[in-house]
């Protein structure tokens, strides 16, 4: 397994590939891996030649009062298990190298960005897409895989791909789940062992709206309000939204007749979880 | 000569010769040919084994009140110059095919686009950085030609390249002028002859500025009245700005030991026309 840090020793790597005929996948992270992550690895494996993993906590999509600077880190924990997949390159750029001076380039992507986490956390978004956008450069893939529990990350990187021309397919992997139905994210290393309780609330939240709409409920505001009684039921879970919106543009109201996107942010003691749900077929 | 609409087709055609080892230049242009985009075809010809032409009118850096609906057009015209350089790939996409329904991403290169024409033409660069970015996507070039007649857009752009890790080189070209010193533009087409004459006023005054230069002058603020001087002995230009500002960063006073960027943007008529000029040693 190669480590590369240098940006530009990693493009010269990746256009040597594409030309050598590799197929390349790219799963972005920010480190400190947990099975979510694995699992995009195992997709990238399955479906590449050259497998490159990139750990970059990158500083333009938090927020001055969000929690950069003590985000979990484990390289050497985060290494060991990029080399059992097997990965074949692991991008670690230093934040000098990826924001040169006088970088002053943003890519925004608009209307999909507006809601949901977007209104929560100004120029989050445009942090994600602008550092996407420069992996994407930088590593030149064939395919990105990216997980469906920053869902509205996801469909704006699906946006930017198609509005961009970028020549890559974006392959999205559905929620990875504790046993007990927590949503896998780094930042549960932040909770307690009382707080690790209290945060099931929201995967309880969203299966008991699933469950009411597998029984034949339609109505996203009467499945928002299925969801949001079991939040209510756990008061230290402070929330910050539950919403129900259309699963492909993000708007809302959610129609009947196409898939609802039903999207939760939430604070446990200090720290902020998110955690979604799609019910209805979805398109591919 | 190859003529493609398709994007994708483009861009296969793109990812077919890089593999093939072709090295690709790419000269962007929105049409109606002069010699001072041929001479950019000849760069990008000496430079590549695959030249690309693009020929795209691109409404995004268009304001609401200005010349997009009547932007000159000559396409035959324009493919038998370009056979004569010659090109091999002419891409001339439908604006359809470019901006598709729900388009909602945007390039955008702050600080550098602020001043200049940047203040007189809200949205116009973010329209350019972001057609810009695409075309790159779909023809994938090693080299991108430049006029530095749009000075300020090229500076955008080479900063663009750097921040997003566009794997390309920007090549700029200094600008051609016809005998009489009228920089050459398409726009030039809607100048009555009257017009015409009036026009020399922008080059004029640049030049009287150089000389004012060459003669040892190097505060910026007395260049610049040199130029203005010039420029109000011709009432029929109406000037819409005229700055000296470093030539790399586009701020403010320019400082004398930098090269000075000397700028001009005026009307003559309904006509806008822009010119400039650098003074002083440039990096590369």
């Amino acid at each position: 397994m190669e480590v590369i840090a240098d940006p530009i020793a990693m493009q010269r790597r990746a256009e040597a590939a594409r030309r050598w005929g590799d197929r390349i996948a790219l799963v972005p992270t920010m480190g400190f891996l947990h099975e979510g992550h694995l699992t995009l690895m195992r997709e990238g494996r399955a479906r590449a030649s050259m497998l490159v993993a990139s750990i970059f906590v990158n500083p333009t999509q938090f927020g001055p009062n969000e929690d950069l600077a003590h985000y979990p880190r484990d390289l050497s924990g985060d290494l060991a298990k990029l080399r059992e997949v097997p990965v074949d390159v692991v991008f670690t750029p230093d934040r000098e190298a990826i924001y040169t001076p006088g970088a002053q380039t943003w890519v925004e992507v608009t209307e999909l960005t507006r809601g949901l986490c977007g209104a929560h956390r100004p120029g989050h978004f445009r942090g994600v897409t602008t550092i996407v956008a420069k992996l994407f450069n930088l590593v030149k893939p064939h395919f990105a895989i990216f997980g469906e529990k920053d869902f509205q990350q996801l469909r704006a990187i699906q946006r930017m791909v198609i509005d961009l021309n970028f020549d890559l397919e974006i392959v999205p992997m559905p929620i990875v789940r504790e046993k007990d139905g927590l949503a896998m994210s780094s930042r549960n290393a932040y909770l307690s062992p009382d707080e690790r309780r209290d945060a099931l609330a929201l995967s309880r939240a969203l299966f008991a709206a699933r469950d009411h709409y597998v029984a034949g409920m339609r109505d996203a505001e009467t499945l928002r309000k299925t969801a949001l009684k079991v939040i209510a039921e756990t008061p230290k879970v402070e929330l910050e939204y539950l919403e129900a919106v259309d699963a492909d543009t993000l708007e809302w109201p959610a129609r009947a007749d196409r898939p609802i996107l039903l999207a939760v942010a939430a604070r446990v003691g200090t720290t902020r979880l998110i955690d979604n749900i799609v019910l209805g077929v979805r398109r591919p």
